[in-house]
Formats: C-alpha cells, sequence, structure tokens
C-alpha cells in the first residue's frame, strides 16, 4: 500500500550549546524517528541543519524552503517555540507539521519522544487532527513607506522604552479610530498567541477556530481600556503619538527606535499553519492540562 | 417616488407608573414620530400596547408578532433594555428596528429623541448602517427531557444561590469535557452581551461582527479559569453538579432552582436581529463613548 | 520539667456523615495524638463532642467555652474551615491554636496527621512561630436597631439575590462617603480572608501581618470601582440602596433577605485568634504552594 | 496675631518651553499667591529657581534644601508630578506642602488656582487636615556594593528591556524567599503609588494610612501570581535571576542595564512627606472624583 505522506521530513532543534550526552540524545531520538518512518515505506528527508548539526547520513537532506516545496509532512523535534518558526516558515506551501516534544507538553507539541511510534503509527496511515492556525501579516509604515513586515503566529506588540514613561498609541480598525490608548504597550494576538503573552496582559484564551484577534492592552492608564475581541478579518492600525524608545515585536522579530507618526499594520494572513495531532486530540484538553485546571486554588 | 420601508411599526416604552406630565411627553413624542414618518409616505402602524397607552388614534395598530408578520420598519422608543427586547421578538421575522433614545443613549439606541427627524429622513432614504447581532438558543434538559427554552440576544447566566457557597459546573463544548470550574457562576455572552454583565466579570469585549461567545466565570476559585472566546458554532453545555439554588437566567427570564444533573445547553440561534443606524454610524464609535475612553483615569 | 502548655485541649471535626472506617481512622488519629500529648506531661482534654463522637474515655471532656477558659493551647484536627471556626470561638479567651489536617494541607492547618509527633514535640517545648489574625465585628442595623451581630475571620459579603440585577451598596470608611457601587455584590476580607472569596472576586493578597481590610467588589458595574485596601482601624458601613433578596453573610453565618437601608457595619475586633506553627514556618512558604507559584503557567 | 506659619515659601514649575502668555499667567499667578500670602502677615520666600524664571523681585529666594531648613510651610503651584519631586526633597526637613493646581486637579494638589485665596486663609490660620504619605529608601546591590540609593514616594519598577523578553526576578521579603516571578516586571508601590502604575497593573488601591506597600507583577507569567499588600515594615528584595537589559526605576530616576544578580531593596524611609489640605478634605471625595465613580460604565 502507497503510503499516504510520501516525503516525510525530520526537523530537530539543535542549539549550538548543546553538547556531550545530550546532543547525543537527540541525535539517536532523530535516528529513531527517521528509521521508523522510513520502515513505514515514506522516503525520509532532513532538514539540512539537522543532519549536519547530528550527523546522520543515508537520508535526504533539504533546507526549510525545499521541504515546503517537496514534502507531504514535517515532523518537528523541539518545544512550541521550535514548532512555531518552523510553522511560520512552511505555512505558504500548505503542508502540514507534527510536533514531537523531548521536554515539557506543549500547547502544539503534544506528542512525547517516548511515545512516538504508538503516535505515529496511525498519523501516518491518515488517522489525526487537523488543527488550522491563522497567522498575522504585519508592516510599518514610517512616512509613506513600508520599513518593515513579517508574518507573525503569535503576536504583534508594541511596547514602550524600558525606562521611558507610557506610550500613546492610536488604534484604527478597517480605518475607523478606535481610541488613544496610554499604556506600556499593545498587543494584537491569534487565537495561538492568545495562551502567550496576551494571557498575561489580561487578555482572553481564543480558541483556534474563532476567527478573530485579541486587542490586549499591556497595564492600560485608563481602567476601561479593557480587550477586545475583533473578528480576523479586520485591518488593525496602531500609530505611535508619543513616547520614546518604543519598539514593535512580531514574533521573534524586533523593530526597536520606532518613531513618531510610525504606523504598524496587522491583517490576516493569507496562509494558514496546519497542525496535526494524534486521533481523538481535542484543544480543550491540551488547555486543561496547561492551565492546570481542576487542580486546586491556581 | 415609493418609500424604500412601506409599513413603518413604531412602539415606545410605556411603564405602567409613568403618569402625567412624562407620559404626556412620551404621546408627544410619539406623535411627532409618526406624523413624520407618515409625511414621508410611509404607513405608521402603532404596536397595540403603545397605541392603547398613548392614546394615539388614526393610525392602524398591531401587537409585535403582527408587526413582524407585516411591517418592513420599526421604530422603538427607549432604552437598550426595550429595544433589545423587541429585537429579541422580532428576529425571526427579519424586519429591522431603529432605536430612538429619550433618556441617555444606549450601545444600540443612538438617536437621541431631539433629533429624530434630521436622523431618520436619510434613513428613511435608504442611507443607513446595517448592524447584524447573533443571537443564543439555549434550552435546560432535566433527566433528558427539556424543561425550559429560551432565546437570548445577551447572554445566559448559570449562578449559585444567595447564601450558599459556590456552584460547580462541568463545561461541554460541542461535547469534548473543557473543565469542572468552581465559582459564583458562568456566563455565556454574545457580542452584543459582552459590554454587559460579562464585561463586569472580567470578559473581553467582542466586536458584534466576531462570531463568537465569550464563556466568563464569575469570581472563579481556580484563577486560571479566565474568560474563553469560543466560535459561535459551539455548542455549550453547563452542568450543575453541586450547590444549592442554582439558577439559570437568560436575558430577562430565570429559571430559578437548578437541580444537580441539570444541563444547560447554548447554541447559535438561526436568527439575528437586524438594526439600523445613522449613516457614518461605526460600532466603535459608540463604544469609545459609553467606555469614556479618552477620558483620563477611569 | 513542667510542661510549656500545662491543659492541651483536642478538638476533631466529626462530620455526621462519616461512619465506618474512616470514622474509625479519625478515632484512631485522635487516640494517638491524645496520647502523646499525655506522654509529654501535659493534662489532656477533649472537646465534648470530639469525645461523645469519638467514644475516647480515659480524658477529661469540657465544651468549646470551657475550652478557652481552662486550656493553654488547643490542638484541632481538621482542615482550614474547621480551624477557623474553632478559632473564633476561642479569639476572646486568648487561647493558641496548632492545626493538624488529615487530608490536603490548607492556609493554616500545616502540620500532616502522619507527621504530627515531630512537629509538637518541639512545639509543646516552646519552639514554634506564632501567627495572630485580626477578626471583624460586624452588625446589621435596622431602622436603627441592631438586628444582627456576628465575629468573622475571613469575610462579610453583601450579595444580590439569585434572579434578581445588581445591587446598590452606599460605602462609607469612619463615616465619610465613599461611592454608590453597582455590583453582584461586595466583600470586606480580613489577610486571612484574602486568600479565600476575595481572591476570587480580584482582590490582592494581604499578609497576616498588614492591619488591614480588603474592600473587593464582586462583579462591579463601573469598572473602575477597584479592590481598595483599608487601614483595619477603619470601620466600614455598607447601606443596602436597591436590589431584591440581598443577604449578607459573615464567613459561615447568613442572615438573608435585608430590606432597603439596612447598614451592614464592620470593624475589627478588639480580639485576635493565634495560631502556632512549626518552627521555622514563614507564611510565603504556604503561600507559594498553596498558590502554585513556580509551577508553569497557571 | 502671629500668623501659624511664619516663613511660607512659593514654588512653581516652570517648564523650560514655557513661554509668552503662559509665563505671563504663572508669573501672575505666583505674584498673586505671594502678595496674598504676605497680607496675612507672613515672610514669603521664593524657590530660587522659580524667583528666576518668573522674574519677581521683593522677595527672599532660597533653593529648596535651604526652604526645607527655614521655612514652616511650602505652597507648590503645579501638578501632582512636581508635588511629589518637591514632596520627596523636603521630607526629611519635616515641613508641610499644600498644592495648588492650576490644570486639572490631582490626586494630592487639590486647590484650584482660581480659588486659592478663600482655600488658603482657613489653612494659614490653621485650618485644614493633614495627610502623611510614607516613602520608600530604595538601593540597589551588585557584587555586595551598594551602586545606587534613591526614596521613592510613588513606586519602585524593575522592569524587563524593550526588545526583551520576560525577566525572572526572585522575590524576598525580610529575608524569606517568596517566590520566582517571570513578568514584564515588578513593581513596589507605596499607598501615594498605589493610584499609579501599579493601577494599571492590577494593583488595589491602597489607602494612605493604610501602612503597606504593594507588590504588583506586571503581565505575570504565573496567572496566580497577584498583587500581594505587605505591612510597610517589611523589607523587599528584588534579585534579577535571568532577563537582558531590565532596569530599575525609582519615581523618576532609572538605573539602566541591572545585572543578573543584582538586588533591588526597599524598605519605609524614616520620613514622611506632609500634605495639608483644606479643612473638610477626605482622601474618598478625590479618589471618587479621580477615579469617575457613580458615572455609569467606566
Amino acid at each position: 500500500m502507497k503510503p499516504l505522506f510520501r516525503q516525510v521530513a525530520l526537523i530537530g532543534k539543535y542549539p549550538a550549546a548543546v553538547a556531550g550526552s545530550q546532543a547525543a540524545t537527540i541525535r539517536a531520538a532523530l535516528e529513531d524517528i527517521a528509521n521508523f518512518v522510513a520502515s513505514r515505506g515514506c522516503e525520509v528527508v532532513l532538514e539540512r541543519e539537522t543532519a549536519a548539526a547530528s550527523g546522520l547520513t543515508g537520508y535526504a537532506s533539504l533546507d526549510v524552503p525545499g521541504i515546503g516545496e517537496h514534502c507531504d509532512l514535517v515532523l518537528v523535534v523541539g518545544g512550541d517555540g521550535t514548532m512555531l518558526g518552523i510553522g511560520r516558515q512552511l505555512a505558504r506551501f500548505g503542508v502540514p507539521l507534527i510536533g514531537i516534544n523531548h521536554g515539557r507538553l506543549g500547547f502544539i507539541t503534544d506528542i512525547p519522544l517516548g511515545r512516538f511510534r504508538t503516535a505515529l503509527e496511525p498519523m501516518l496511515a491518515g488517522q489525526f487532527e487537523e488543527d488550522h492556525r491563522s497567522m498575522m501579516q504585519a508592516s510599518v509604515v514610517r512616512d509613506g513607506e513600508c520599513v518593515f513586515e513579517a508574518t507573525a503566529l503569535n503576536d504583534v506588540v508594541v511596547h514602550r522604552g524600558t525606562t521611558s514613561g507610557m506610550v500613546e498609541l492610536r488604534v484604527e480598525v478597517d480605518g475607523h479610530f478606535v481610541a488613544n490608548q496610554r499604556a506600556d504597550g499593545l498587543i494584537v494576538a491569534s487565537p495561538t498567541g492568545s495562551t502567550a503573552y496576551s494571557l498575561s496582559a489580561g487578555g482572553p484564551l481564543l480558541h483556534p477556530s474563532a476567527p478573530g484577534w485579541v486587542l490586549a492592552p499591556i497595564a492600560p492608564h485608563t481602567l476601561s481600556n479593557r480587550p477586545i475581541v475583533l473578528p480576523d478579518a479586520a485591518e488593525v492600525t496602531i500609530e505611535l503619538v508619543s513616547g520614546r524608545d518604543a519598539s514593535a515585536n512580531f514574533d521573534m522579530q524586533s523593530l526597536a527606535s520606532l518613531l513618531h507618526g510610525d504606523r504598524i499594520t496587522v491583517k490576516r494572513s493569507q496562509h494558514r499553519v496546519r497542525f496535526l495531532h494524534p486521533h481523538g486530540w481535542n484543544y480543550f484538553d491540551t488547555l486543561r492540562k496547561k492551565m492546570h485546571w481542576n487542580e486546586g486554588h491556581s
């Protein structure tokens, strides 16, 4: 029988600092997974840096865009951060990702390394839950010119400088004035990002299939400046009105030293990330576990 | 030229307690509006109780369902509460409503009585903004039988008894277990209800065109039980696990004395309420005004 | 050597429902503790109902007030609730309490049953940390007459009726008008109560040696109605301005059916509860454990 | 009759940018106040920079420490910020301050410029309310050496760098470990500062005579990391465990580039600021006005 996924890529986070026995462990894990996937009739492709760092030979290797173009499935060994980074790069190719975690289980990476065989076997055969995550396309416009562009899967954040006071931000949605907000900053979060920084700032949890963004102010001066959930078709613009040393942050990337009048625009990306989870997976099970619900006063 | 709206109903809140000069004021207002609308070539229909209470004659009268069947537009004179009540009754007929407020402007009723001519003139001619509000269809199932049904435009609330401790509620979404929550209660709010009780309980604002519900716990025992926004296609079930004298509330209607095991189910109604606003109206303008944004530390 | 505590009372929560093997377990625990304390040269006194329920003979027995008058130390076997109830009754006698917990450790009852010997040995010899808890003296005045009086160690709560809307409460501090608050209710919490209901309502944690009360509104209509911490010398008065079926609650006791104009007054009791903890005990260790700090995103 | 306050200093905020008609207005206001106070038998002293900027002659002038040593009362014309700055400098001299505001009324500066005569007349005669504000003495210790010292009337803040992630802070109180907190930062606020940044971060209001500090985390990772109120006798130590470009802020002064291991210690200053308010003044009146309580949904 032909496998459902013919070419399966394997990407393993390989921090430069990792060495000695830990490196050996990761190498062994990657090799085990590669062999297992190959034994199921799939062609295994190693991500180029993963191949180099692990020293695994015997499999083809490609860089991430090459994987996007040629592979049907990507297995990521690492934590949520790694998974989100790879997901962001692969979204435009439409290739699905599965996360295998060698540490604490994450919101996205829900297969423990120790049980990858049991989990992957049925998934490779087509039994899985598909979970699509919307992304944000953001740009910074200065004096009418776009000076920065980025895609974010978690959030876009505008924040005051460290030793300066509040920023004042003019918020517009689809060209309509919403408010001038004075605060430490403002977060535009996707459903995926709603369990991250936005949650710490007081934002609500947003179910991955709720098509919206959270707009959550950070330490707002005006107490009635509460988090707002907008439809994800909305285009949000944040203009820096006042405040020194403000910065904009897009998932991992930062643009420091915003100038007054800079306009950060956020809209829905035309691409979505596709995550695959084991059959029977449900978002609420993950949420309950990660939020420590039903474990007492916390 | 034929008017866009041929039959226009007029409904005025007429509290029993109102008498003397105030009653005269409302009567005069209704008469002014009726005459104005008639002068624009529309046929005016008075809601039956409004006609009786005001003593206005010379116009046809119908009860609310009759209005739903026969009229093209409904003008409501009153506050948000009145407007929501009428809207809920008329949703299944698809007839749009305009709110005229004789007190403080509301979230929905945004035409001040003193300026109804200027506001209505272009609206009757087709210049308006349309604003659709989703509703919830709720039912209470006891021992497998539906013992209560209601439609809610604002919120469905399950709440502990006054002198008893917390309730424990089992929450499910689309049949998936979410959590057992111990709290004073739990609110399922529509976008419309997100500016009401849910906001007081810590819920986010939800834009009317964001297709979702807010699930906001009231004084939850577990601090990580934060508000969740769900897609409005989701079916939410709340089961009373423990707690004495709990009640369920659906906008205005209450069902007291819930029993353990009672299951309250909330899903999207197939009907939506249609509100019309003056041309150029924008939700954020109303929000900014009602929330007192940009007015300092509050 | 003469023991530091000559007469030591033993009180064990004995729920009516407990029977069979669980009752036997509690009985055995009480007997073990009694024997241990006696072996250390103390005279053991059983609380009357504890004696009756357990069937333990061979020790003197007294009711709770009798214990307050005659004993130097009280050992309570049970959870925080039991401990707070006994503490409230014994405060006026100045006798200190030690809590032994046979379930999950509490904020107050921090000696696990299984380790009572190791914990009590040095405490009976004078090595312990003393922890004083302030209490509130509350009264309800109707038409100028006091219709209810109670002492509260956790909180005094005024709350709306179950199926009615918000209450409106007029708050005064030392005779000065603070605000009219519309909300589900209002909590006046002691430092001890700041980890209970008040915390769920959004109130801060208040260290037991911070001489203050928390005033925490429950689901307040006005978002700027934030929790306030007052000096514990302040006298707080809450007047029911409007709302049906409101009730007042004092720790465990409730006064239902408040009338408009009823004034609930809360001031510091002249008595404090004295809890003894094992040597080296620190409030923050308990707090960190109970709040699940340093355990991830919760 | 000898005046109660013999030497009265006058300090007026004189921003460099102010010029033309506005400068003339402030100059005229200062002159009016000076003449009025002199007419009441007090000796008027102008703060040196105020004298220079206004060009007022005919009165003695002193620098701020000189005022502290020689004057019995200080009148400050300006907003809360100016008042707090002067108050901090004068606290160690024990001289009381009165605030006269030429803009929006503040929490502290509650006499509008237009009514200074009516307000000051009885105050100079001894009719006033006295309001003491505690201050924090803070220091930064690096490698066992104190590298920075400051006094703060509002708050001490440790905050993450702009473009970096959370800081991890180890919090100790009186040498006891409280928790390792991961957050944007941590605020230690006095009662005075509890209406400022701490409030935006979710902290409670703290009455000026409640002898405590608020410890309020900013956007904490762990949701149960709630604000804590400590007795003001407590010594709080915050150690930077991890995070790049963190800074410490003491009211207006900043210390950028904290290093890992730096310990910021906060304790009660031995000095308090004395503010005088018009007879009948009450903290809650100011609070209600500034917080916009009793003005609807905000």
